[in-house]
């Protein structure tokens, strides 16, 4: 526990045993990973609620909020997610999580949040492919390429599968959005021996978080907009490598200050060449993805294999 | 923000900048206290996540419980509420409102959590009454019975109304067992000038909060029981005065010192008395309840009405 955090509970009015009295209730079969997680939380949880006295309508409220994001959940959106979103907490987690996995000075790809709008299963593509479909004539047609290499020894990686997804021109995922085809603006690439992928996308733009939900209530109570600047985001996995969970941004979009997720990475920022000679792409977007192997990410519980793990 | 919790965010080795950004984000047109909370909230979460380098995974799991309370929550059922139950939360701040509106030295009577049972619209019953339906021959047949008074002037109130529930032998609420009437083990009871109340109950028994969702995850991973010592749950109401949600307990229970929920407070310890020369039943249960008036409960965001009160 946390020196301050136990010091603020002896200043409070309430009853000083309380907590304690919660935390003590844990029996001796616990794995100490659940433990720790689980007393810092209730040690936070109940500091918070002190500190700020709050009120039974208040946290009624909160259960409410909680409750709301659950029932909007389902296999095409994630509000929970989306609720840690907004309060940066997804985007605090991600560096957290790169930070254990990565002391190198010469750092693999930055990470970035997976963000809500994730599916399994988006379609496998031969290289050179295209991924828009049912989009006429937006004149923001991008030719992405680039080499996915191990970081460590700059050898392309065989193998490794690159899983794309971002938003059409109207700001929405398919699966947002009933005039888009089913799995629109994703595929999955995977790379032979020279480690090279490319493919056709579009050069994306911001676009508003859903707000109709506990997440766009929080953003309108904190008088915040919704919108996250333009970006693409990838789930790289290969084999022996450490999986990759990343955007990349344009440089030259709106809100790239202010995104409402907070995800940005100055290392992430790319920009969108002019692009002459391809009927197919007003764009070029060069940017090749460097990934760690197991054994020089950091071992211990982020290969989420090691008896410290949490799991309920 | 507590100074504690900056010192804390201070010696990690992640972006110094990163919680101030999530905070800097909030717009000018922000209601105080909702500022208060969410910063709070967001400078606690983002100090769990960093004292315990909380994973992604992790991190992940915690969302889905989350979203995992939200499906199972209905009419019926807070599972949301639950999950904040056995963290001890809901016991929190019941006490820290129950603090804030009582300062006098010969209290109204305390409070205790309304927990997820509670259902609006219960039967409205003449005093006398039984609330017990399709139940044989238990031997733990009760009358309850006492006078609802003013706590400041000791004038009975008329006018008071007595909301209660309880679980049937089984340890099931009507709402959870399909072998009971509707609204079985319910009433709402209102005084006449004596202020005076009395119905049959039954005596309840300990029982298990419901454990096949994540708040029993929670339960399991921390090596606790779900059992809650046997107790009788009541809204009251009364004409100007500050309603009082409460539990009486069964000082001679199993669990009494052991509460799943942390609801249990000495003061509303009671006992069930042998009762002789009532066919109807088995033990008697005298029990007196003192209301404050608004104007006695410390004025303030208790009453629900003042501009300081954080709504979403």
């Amino acid at each position: 526990m946390p020196a301050a955090a136990v010091s603020d509970s002896k200043t409070h009015k309430f009853n000083p045993n309380f907590t304690a009295q919660v935390l003590a209730a844990t029996g001796p079969n616990v794995n100490p990973r659940v433990k720790q997680l689980t007393h810092s939380l209730i040690q936070h949880l109940h500091d918070f609620a002190r500190e700020n006295e709050l009120t039974v309508d208040e946290w009624m409220m909160g259960v409410e909020l909680m409750n709301e994001a659950g029932r909007m959940s389902d296999a095409k959106r994630n509000e929970g997610q989306l609720l840690c979103d907004v309060l940066g907490l997804e985007s605090l987690v991600d560096e957290i999580t790169y930070k254990l996995a990565t002391d190198a000075a010469d750092e693999p790809t930055a990470t970035a949040i997976l963000g809500p709008f994730y599916r399994h299963d988006a379609p496998k593509l031969e290289m050179g492919s295209c991924i828009v479909h049912g989009i006429e004539g937006t004149g923001d047609r991008t030719w992405m390429h680039g080499t996915v290499t191990d970081f460590k020894t700059g050898t392309p990686i065989e193998g490794a599968v690159i899983d794309v997804w971002h938003t059409a021109p109207n700001g929405l995922y398919e699966q947002q959005d009933p005039d888009q085809p089913d799995m629109n603006l994703r595929g999955r690439f995977t790379t032979g021996k020279d480690g090279k992928y490319n493919f056709y996308c579009l050069r994306p733009v911001p676009y508003p978080i859903p707000f109709d939900g506990p997440a766009g209530k929080i953003l309108t109570a904190l008088d915040r907009h919704p919108y996250r600047p333009a970006h693409i985001h990838f789930l790289l996995t290969a084999p022996g490598h450490k999986p990759i969970v990343t955007q990349i941004f344009d440089r030259s979009s709106k809100y790239i200050d202010d995104d409402a997720v907070f995800a940005v990475k100055d290392s992430l920022l790319v920009d969108f060449n002019p692009f002459q000679g391809d009927p197919n792409a007003e764009f070029e977007l060069p940017y090749d993805f460097k990934m760690a192997t197991f054994a020089d990410a950091k071992e211990g519980k982020l290969n989420g294999s090691t008896e410290e793990s949490a799991s309920l």
